[in-house]
């Protein structure tokens, strides 16, 4: 087994002997023709079956606890019982929390568009008549934030990102002297792809820094808030009432979708933030549209029935999930602890794992892979422009492959991770 | 009964009788306290139970025929089977239909949004860098669309719509002389509120007329394709097929939706343009979602089956509306034909009758008819910017209300329409 070996210790001879023995593994490797997929973060089959009781929700009772008639038009909020139910798992009071379709990220774009267009309730003109307009982006991150910002000509500006958030000092240095930066993209719990975690401290500090712009916007994206892969998970922050505490109510726009807990294609999303933020969307969204499917969150009502219901569901996600994020700790370290070519994230939550390869491989490695029949994101996915400086970072994601699948692909990337890294020290 | 008279040739003493009849009528009318609602094209919950089979669809087999699993991520273009059957219903080849979420408004307003942000395929720049965006506004129309184009100030111009489609003159005109006008808004068939069926003269006229614009576009809201009150539709024109033709295949933008045949906030919208206009759209969707509720469409599917499952399946709301609107006929003949006061439309299809009153007269009747617990859709509201230069339009709406109800507020609308009349003449 060629595992464990540090390989910038190896002399030359031992390197080439390592190099020819990993090329032989990847031969193996590439003659089992595999076809495995690790680019998205998609669950299983098995955890999309936890919800397969919507398939016949929500039953000839088409009518939620007010009478409402949900088969109709209207209703632009949503469900208030199904917002109460969110309410308490997102802490955001119900009142400043919304119910729509199944994407948060159209609600995402949608903010972003009525910024542009009209400018926000702190804006002084539409940001689209600004010279120039930046969002920070804490990076890895998740791609398709950025390809919103990249995709309207906003300049994204990287920011390291620490296990507990951003590094705030890049961070307060930028939004106090650039009146351009109008944002910051993020994903407080279990962030994509790091697992990292925002601490109460960094988020109060997000909340309450000075910033140049008036109409400063943190895209609170809370993807995974209850995604724990242990049983203790984060705490959903209060980050609307630690904004207004700080005496800016409408920085924070939160966001959360059904997506990674039901059916990631037909779920339901949530968007949270200040009544003046509230009405400002829904003045613009209510252009756009009569209102959300409400059938599909009476739907989803009726399936959870109320937080604990919430709660429980996670669980069965959890068994599922956790023994194969435990698989990837297991076989990253049997193969690549001690080489000292490799660093990756042991997150306690959501659905990726952040591996950092020798700079310079990370293509080299995600080619390799492609190229045995294993499908990884493209390298540098998770940075704006979809360029990591450092060609080092893969995001991992686990949680479609069954159990054996995970086995086999991450045996076949540690296999690609060491071979690229003996190439690239033969080519020094 | 003071019907049949004609208001204008009444002697000044017959007139301050006919208003003290009037006023007595009114007050009774009043006295009622009633609640009546006929502002919006809202289907009656009767209709809605037709659907009532989509309550507990898909059932358990979550996979369409092409055997994907709906209730994961992707699957952009919507499911290819449903596509189908609307490709026949819609005359669109279903390479040229994308099926989505519950709101056709919402790919109007993106349509728009990305027109003006990255500009269309056959645009020299974004629509948001032109000095002036204006779009033609045939009326009366659909107050949704023009709330669109007013929320991001692209200037509204109205044109006279007769009963087969925009008096082609006054837009030829326009279209050829003004680079500004980008655009127009249409529903082809059944138009709301006139019922207006544009014939295929005109809509060769409309995707063949040179314009200025080289990026001139139709907003085609086939809204009501399938919505017929006779036995004997309208057909569904080929409008791609047309505009490609003519040599404008970028010209329609075709919009289509199930909101009025299944559930108006849990439907499918559909969107149909030329290939160019497929990618370009698909292009900036996908920056905003990962693809439409298939779970929904999967249900629209198994609900119908094929084409002809549709067609049954409006044969019933036909039954319930066709007497609703006979009844809107019958009330407003029996009070004010040959009272020289009101016309209006004898639509064969859609949820609109459009009235006219004496001119200057409109708003009064609307508060009248509000005072009396009859709601109205505002005055004005099919004409750009909320504006009836006559004064004089009001739109009916009666598929919500119960026929009874239909005819106790139809004949309260006709009571007001009179009583502002002879108002309006005492005052002269």
């Amino acid at each position: 087994m060629p595992s464990q070996i540090a390989i910038e210790s190896l002399s030359p001879d031992e390197l080439v002997a390592e190099h020819a023995s990993l090329s032989a593994r990847y031969a193996d490797l590439t003659a089992k023709n595999l076809t495995l997929d690790l680019t998205r973060g998609k669950p299983s089959p098995e955890q999309l079956d936890l919800a397969n009781g919507l398939l016949t929700l929500p039953g000839e009772d088409f009518r939620d606890g007010t009478g409402l008639d949900t088969r109709n038009y209207g209703g632009l909020d949503g469900l208030p019982e199904l917002r109460a139910i969110f309410s308490e798992l997102l802490n955001i009071p119900v009142g400043n929390l919304l119910a729509g379709n199944n994407a948060s990220l159209e609600i995402m774009h949608d903010l972003v568009v009525f910024a542009l267009l009209h400018g926000t309730p702190d804006s002084e003109r539409p940001w689209s008549a600004e010279p120039v307009v930046k969002f920070l982006a804490p990076s890895p991150g998740y791609d398709r934030h950025f390809a919103i910002t990249e995709s309207f000509g906003i300049e994204m500006i990287p920011v390291p990102l620490n296990d507990d958030g951003p590094d705030m000092d890049v961070v307060r240095e930028l939004v106090a002297n650039d009146a351009a930066i109008k944002g910051i993209w993020t994903v407080p719990t279990y962030a994509n792809p790091t697992g990292a975690v925002y601490s109460e401290e960094i988020t109060r500090a997000l909340v309450s820094m000075p910033t140049a712009a008036p109409d400063f916007r943190i895209i609170w994206d809370n993807a995974y808030a209850v995604h724990a892969l242990v049983e203790q998970g984060a705490p959903a922050l209060d980050v609307l009432g630690l904004a207004a505490e700080a005496g800016n109510p409408n920085r924070p726009l939160a966001l959360a979708s059904t997506s990674k807990i039901t059916f990631a294609g037909a779920g339901v999303s949530f968007f949270g933030a200040s009544s003046e933020n509230i009405a400002w969307y829904q003045k613009h969204y209510g252009i756009k549209s009569i209102g959300p499917d409400k059938v599909n969150q009476l739907r989803h009502l009726r399936f959870f029935g109320d937080a604990d219901g919430v709660r429980a569901h996670m669980a069965k996600h959890r068994e599922i999930l956790a023994p194969k994020f435990a698989l990837v700790q297991e076989i990253l370290t049997e193969r690549l602890d001690g080489t000292g070519v490799a660093t990756w994230t042991r997150p306690e939550g959501g659905y990726f794992v952040s591996l950092d390869v020798v700079p310079g491989t990370a293509r080299r490695v995600v080619q390799l892979a492609r190229e045995a029949g294993i499908s990884l994101t493209a390298a540098g996915c998770a940075f704006p422009y979809g360029t990591d400086p450092e060609d080092a970072n893969i995001r991992l994601a686990p949680s479609f492959p069954s159990l054996d699948d995970v086995r086999t692909s991450m045996d076949g990337v540690a296999t690609c991770v060491l071979l690229a890294a003996t190439e690239a020290r033969l080519a020094r």
